[in-house]
């Protein structure tokens, strides 16, 4: 049994990273922290808890939380993250961390994208990408886990066994993504409230969202070679899921029967990655931590479409995945 | 052409307003009034406005609106409009005051359930509710008009009938409505904020909702005899429709038929009631400035359901339809 | 390990059913049937299965499930269950049936509301109905059990507790219910078209629904006397969730909380109902096995708002809560 | 005062359009045909047309059709639509054609997508494709024109002003459109069925849709040069509105202002294109003819994002525009 805190439990990651690990047999929940004032009963907060998780959401320094448990999950915002994760870990702590913190190796490129001086600026590049697909032999012995961005999930796993194949020319890819509504979170802006997105379909961020960097590093790491992608989300009006679809050159001639193949045997003993004839739905994987796979060639562009729940492969589900592979218990538990 | 100004232009009411004007050949929009700063245009806010209506959002007092325009929409909250309507009336000018300041007759109930005195309390009682199917006559000569409430709206119309021809019992009413979230608004809330609400339905306010007064007072003018109903509001994932269904038991024993030929009697010159024998959708009224009604007697109880698309029948095509009233205009132009 | 088939497998019920066994550490399915032409696996009628469960869907006699299988849960319609249901118990296998075959007692009353005549009328009356916060003693021992319908899971629990104190009159109930559009299942119709149905709000059979008799019928038994209720059944735009409210007059003043306190000590000990202070809303209870339970006093009118999933604990989950009690499993196994 | 008849009135379009010539001051509907038995009155078929349209559904043969109506609008699926229009022309009335049959202008083309020989190949490459935006001086002297695609409009309305100007390589144009399910039609499916699409998103089609070879047409007379695009459309769970993605290289540096200037000349004097400096949502555009389009260069990619109303400038909406410019009404007169 391995005692949990997580930090920011207020928003729909911590909800959703809560109910996954309710009914995990070696975790155990032993505090929930947030600003709020007042200390109130998780579920004064999130109603689907009732008689579910019987916890006080507490203002806890690091040191109090590194007291009680053994494993943090940070659902904090970046930047803040970073301002906790150092003492967590100097308790001896581990940590999984759901913000952009640790993902980027490089400092400079962190601050050109989130427009702030990282402050533990030394810790990156040492810092696994918590994706087991790809890295899975350097998380068990981390102490500290950068946990993937939801968008870069699905196009990381979508292109990553085709630019190790050599298929795909790295120069050329196109990521236009399609998330549900909750991947923006739960603080109150316009563009969430019902009536403004409900029945509407729109493109945001274009070209200047923050997962870009992310996935250039990390497509760039496969492709042996710099990568820089055109990177186009768009919000869907639906609580949860990813769909992303991708676009690129073929480097030689590419039928998408090897396409597939390709992508199957590097996927081939995943738990977590099915790839599908059918063009997926994110329904298919919705409440799951499955990523969904298929390609297409249409007129000598090599596509791909792959698609999660954005709260649990992409978020807290990858989480625990990667929280198994920490403490040695089998990676599925639970998910 | 009557020149018209809209207080409080930020809202959804305003804009559906707006758009239904934009189609009047009489009506004129000269000014757009909103307390925001820095005087944005109008399709700044409601980008679905760009390119029909080029005026700016302007803070103006009631002395400068009065200036500009002969008829005015008042679609401020309640309190902030009865603050302002009086220096519109003593400058001459026409006013439709979408919020419940003067749709309440008793300042007592008023204050009772609005938690406010009434600054203008004694033009209460003498302005006419602006529902023309039942106060057409009080329309046309009056200054000001209280644009009705959109729940009142389907539960009125539809029991207005029936307690006037004395078929149901007046103390037994209880009405279970049903409406889309553009009912709440556009300011920010946790429970209008997509991923709490959509995919989700709730009871709220119930027997607290602030309708209740003006549903109690003007079926009892219908009934003749003091009036309490049982109100419980219901929120729909969907932005548009109100769908209300009522229960009340019948003073004669009263076949399904009889029950619908006196709404249908009823309502038989009337352009914006569809009287029909199946069960209506928000749906056929979406849009629309129609109120759909039916009736079933299910083991001795009658039931009533109406539909309507709150912010046409429930808010702006009212407002509308009572502003062709006021200045001679075929009552159904532009709706 | 309990070996289990599953009749009907191509619907929603069906394949909640699967996903909640699939965690079920005693339940191993090893059956599907359905009359589907070439035996196709499972993964290509719910993609949401594929990598889960290997297996296709085959049409067996109840003589080829009862070779295979010791528990039998039949997801076929009405008509279709109660021809298939006593081969299997003959052949010594117990089942859960989710149709509306075994729940009513009398076969007059089946007759009058199904529109045919019941094949096994003989064992009316002596089949379980399988809510176990009503029944439970009756669930261990029994070879077959109903499962309840899902509106009347949320009737019943909310009123059951009040007629059994006296504190309401059986002959005053009215039903109001909100259904998402899962409650219709997979059959093809114009009304769940998605066009159709999106973003509009609608009632359907009120007054005729066929789960009439059975809220009738249960609640009867806690009333101690006949009960006819009034039920309006209504379609919400979202995939899952019912949410009930129901108007009833006290027989004697009973204040909101001794209402609330009654519900409250009645379900004391159950593992799956929620009595909450708040009004609950759909979402909490979603993909849970809970029934959130509240009540308001209206003017003299006693309220209750129930709700809960109408897949999980209005179908597969209250089966596979039914499933745990029958053969000796911890109640809220998988759930 | 043109007499109009409305072929195939039962699915979407055709209610849409009915719903825009009801408000036109110069149409009159004297005929909607459908071959559903029994002569159903349309309200039957649409109850949002309840009172405002007094016809029932007729079984016309083109010669009856010819001698009731002016001007035919055929909203009959591709093949039906060929069959009928010849014998409508010869009789001398005007057609706007909804379906695909008179778009391509290569009978091969039409015969590999479609998968039928075309019945009045003949006339193929002599009717002018009814986007006014791109060839309005061939729509007036018009005896039948083909009204565009959804998808389409999208795509073209953004790419063409950048192809004639030379700004992007026509070989290098990849499109990714997104559209609610309205677009879908009317027609029972299970992809369509409530509980399938909503709360998902999903590719179809991909490489495969019958408007890609439309595309390629349209924007190949745009560059002077064949063009064989990428296309992939995605279901959005929402009942109306298209965005449409496009990805394409610059021939020369260019950047996002001088792209965006390009589109903003082109349209300048059009009533029904807004090219817009922010992102668009489907919703701003929810009911009018409008197309709203920006653009990005992101990267040294060109982007375009683009929006329509699919029932209205994808459809109906589009077919009033023609039908005004072929009659001499104000192209915009209730649209």
């Amino acid at each position: 049994m391995t005692r949990i805190a997580i930090l920011g439990a207020t928003g729909y990651t911590a909800v959703e990273l809560i109910k996954i690990l309710l009914r995990h047999p070696n975790a155990e929940i032993v505090a929930v922290t947030s600003r709020q004032e007042g200390q109130p009963h998780i579920a004064m907060i999130h109603p689907s808890l009732t008689g579910r998780l019987d916890l006080r959401l507490e203002d806890l320094s690091p040191a109090e939380v590194a007291a009680r448990a053994e494993c943090v999950f940070s659902c904090l915002p970046h930047g803040a993250s970073a301002s906790v994760v150092p003492a967590l870990l100097d308790a001896g702590r581990r940590v999984v961390d759901f913000s952009a913190d640790y993902r980027l190796n490089d400092p400079t490129v962190y601050e050109q994208w989130y427009g702030q001086k990282h402050v533990d600026a030394a810790r990156l590049g040492k810092v696994p990408y918590g994706l087991p697909e790809l890295f899975r032999d350097q998380i068990p012995p981390a102490r500290l886990v950068a946990n993937p961005g939801c968008f870069p999930t699905t196009a990381i796993l979508a292109l990553a066994p085709l630019l190790k194949a050599g298929l795909i020319d790295p120069k050329s890819i196109v990521i236009d993504s399609k998330s549900g509504v909750s991947g923006a979170g739960r603080t109150l802006k316009l563009t969430t409230h019902y009536p403004e997105c409900n029945e509407s379909f729109s493109a945001y961020n274009v070209g200047r969202h923050r997962h870009t960097p992310e996935i250039d590093q990390v497509l760039g790491m496969a492709a042996g070679c710099p990568v820089e992608v055109v990177f186009a989300p768009h919000l869907v009006p639906m609580d949860r899921g990813i769909l992303t679809t991708t676009y690129s050159q073929p480097l030689t001639a590419a039928s998408e029967e090897k396409v597939l193949q390709t992508i199957r045997d590097f996927y081939a003993d995943e738990p977590f990655v099915r790839v599908v004839d059918h063009l997926p739905a994110t329904k298919d994987a919705m409440g799951t931590n499955f990523c969904d796979i298929t390609a297409r060639v249409v007129r000598g562009r090599v596509l791909t479409i792959s698609c999660i729940d954005n709260l649990v492969k992409g978020a807290s589900g990858a989480a625990v995945q990667n929280f198994n592979l920490m403490f040695g218990y089998p990676e599925t538990t639970a998910l």
